[in-house]
């Protein structure tokens, strides 16, 4: 095959940039790759005028993604533009429409229309490939979709929001409370326009429920991600539970049982020992387990303009290939409705807590823990300077809902000051 | 598409009775990911009558893996037989020559004789996939030539025998000279037959020569690697790096730059925070370094029945998908012959020697250094009862000829007692 295979490309941000560089920079390169030369037809952004240091003048120019999705000259359309509706969402609809291939590194898109998309796409014998999308540079898409498609797949969990666990590690080895690490990262512009996406686990929740989709062959289905964000992780509870030989990251986790598919986004100890427990900054981990595999761990920059370009090229060089797949795997009409679990799976627990200090208030406490149910595996009260204890506790596997009702109830043993916390501890 | 693809396995060992495992156990699930069943229509062993726990009744039996390899009922022939010659050659050849596709785990077979393999199946049309060659589970060569497409690949690393992993960290952990950790590993099965082919390097470098090949579009050139084992390495060499922050591994390094291409299977040291130096046991990983994506790093499983079946699982889907790539991701007549490199790429190096102990001793040694060109980054003497004194040094960045150079040197100045060992420390 010596046709090339022609790009539209839509967004010239930082990754779209990074796209054109590659393409430019790579032509040979890409060429022996794909058994094709790869080229761009035409690209698209909103302002034509403004200057990104990037050689342009050999494509066409279209103002509307829309129309560049469906120019004849165009293969496959790359949406670079971001968002869950409006321009992106018209964009790959046209293209689908059109019959061309979508490569795309949208999330949010995805975890909102990926099963419509998934059957448009199916219906007009197009793929939409979205490595781009989760984890940046990390193949970690194709490592579920293919490297482990022989395997029953069990757990999926990943640390996938770089600025969170930049804010958490920068939390703990400077010191300083959430708030002035959130200030650092925003004055870095590591953080999006709307910061709850990434501190409220919401991109990194769109960026589960993908990988949950291919995972369990189930829709892609964000509305049942359990999401709670970094906001109210203090500097005490990552110094306590560093003591204790944990680290807090913001951990997502996707698994099927008997209960249900449970997905969850949520701030996590893990032993500070473990591939997760080590990861430091804005790098991302993603570990896959699988019935023959074992876990398998994947790590690398999560964003960024060569990361996440090296991941849109992958996914046109897969289709420069001849390589057909279903978006998540499976052809969509086999894709069952996730069946959202309506309890967790039992875990360990940290409780951090303020009581009283007087005689018998953590006897008080551990009696509550323990007619809901709930041992204890370590406690530890802290020194103290005033009349009032901090404690923590870490309980043996329970269900989370015993332990929010052991948390109610704790307040009227008249020994709390203020509410405990709780985070969840994955075992690893 | 509906119809099965239909596989003939040769070699029914840990792995094959792994993958016959799997496509019994998920018929259904294979069929959804791949789209049409997968089924076997035929297996081969060396003996027939051996007791494996596996249903084999509905499977056509071949003596011979060249008659399977043959049989108009197999689409896919998957090789498990092992060896870089006789049955599995023969086989192999004999299923490209039918025009069959070949899945197999034999890193041997291919170190020696990928090149020749990949010609015939382009021109029979047939692809050859290998994933469970390299690291057993861990779906490198996907991540590798198809998820790093797009990259001008700098650099690949890796950790890949796990017997070599289990020893060092043993004998670090237990503190045990390597005697006797070796025959703990003979003791539990760890070794292969020919134990040299784990700890002298060969297997491992067997694995880095299939990837080099990939990351730098080169013929596979296994008889350049520098091979070297871990047969040397003391119990002190594991205490003393462990003292300046290095753990040693047996790590493979193969990059291309102007010098040409470096392929190293040798013991290193590499920092203990690192990923690779905090890499326990068994366990395999490979580091992935590209200009656009940074560094990938990819941790998992690199033997044993579950993991290594995975692997081959995957290679087969992809076939049952209709996915064809070249075997090392180019045309194999785009594959230019590997410009072995004639020195390798400088690096700082620790040098463990003992000095007499007396004035001026370590100033002798120092001055060597100096007049080969070679500065000391650091510089450590240890307690001593008797009239020798251990030295350490850590080197700054030097080539190797020059360090050899220096080595020999230190000879004639008389304060030398024994050989130094001088161990490379990989920027990783």
């Amino acid at each position: 095959m010596s046709t090339p295979l022609r790009l539209g490309i839509a967004g010239l941000g930082t990754v779209g940039a990074g796209v054109v560089k590659i393409v430019q920079r790579h032509a040979a390169l890409l060429e022996a790759r794909s058994g094709r030369p790869v080229t761009i037809s035409a690209v698209s952004a909103r302002d034509r005028t403004k200057e990104r240091g990037l050689r342009l003048k050999d494509y066409a120019w279209e103002d509307d993604p829309v129309a560049l999705a469906r120019r004849d000259d165009v293969d496959v359309f790359v949406e670079l533009v971001g968002g869950d509706s409006g321009p992106a969402r018209n964009a790959v609809e046209a293209a689908i429409a059109a019959g061309k291939d979508v490569v795309t590194a949208n999330k949010a898109l995805l975890a909102h229309h990926g099963q419509a998309l998934a059957e448009a796409a199916e219906a007009a014998d197009a793929v939409i490939r979205f490595e781009a999308a989760v984890a940046g540079g990390i193949p970690v898409v194709k490592a579920l979709t293919e490297g482990l498609a022989g395997n029953d797949v069990t757990r999926v969990m990943g640390v996938m929001n770089g600025t969170c666990n930049y804010i958490l590690t920068r939390m703990e080895s400077a010191g300083l409370p959430y708030a002035d690490v959130f200030q650092e990262a925003a004055d870095l512009g590591y953080l999006e326009a709307d910061p709850n996406l990434d501190v409220g686990g919401i991109d990194a929740g769109h960026k589960l429920a993908l990988l949950a989709a291919i995972a369990f062959g189930t829709q892609v289905d964000f509305d049942s991600v359990q999401l709670e964000g970094i906001g109210r992780i203090t500097i005490d509870d990552i110094r306590q539970a560093a003591d204790m030989g944990f680290r807090v990251k913001l951990l997502g986790v996707a698994q099927m049982s008997g209960r249900g598919l449970e997905q969850r986004m949520t701030p996590c100890l893990v032993p500070a020992a473990s591939p997760l427990g080590q990861l430091e900054g804005g790098t991302n981990m993603v570990v896959l387990e699988g019935d023959s595999v074992g876990q398998i761990v994947l790590r690398g920059a999560g964003a960024g303009m060569g990361p996440t370009a090296s991941a849109v090229m992958a996914d046109v060089i897969d289709i420069a290939r001849g390589t057909r797949l279903s978006t998540f795997g499976q052809p969509a009409a086999a894709l069952k409705p996730a069946p959202a679990a309506s309890t967790g799976t039992p875990a360990s627990f940290y409780i951090r807590m303020t009581l009283q200090d007087k005689p018998g208030a953590l006897a008080k406490i551990a009696t509550v823990l323990g007619e809901n149910g709930i041992s204890i595996d370590r406690m530890r009260q802290y020194d103290h300077a005033d009349t009032t204890a901090p404690v923590l506790i870490v309980t043996h596997r329970t269900a989370r809902a015993a332990l929010d009702t052991a948390i109610a109830a704790m307040a009227g043993t008249g020994v709390l000051v203020g509410e405990p916390v709780a985070i969840r501890i994955e075992d690893v």
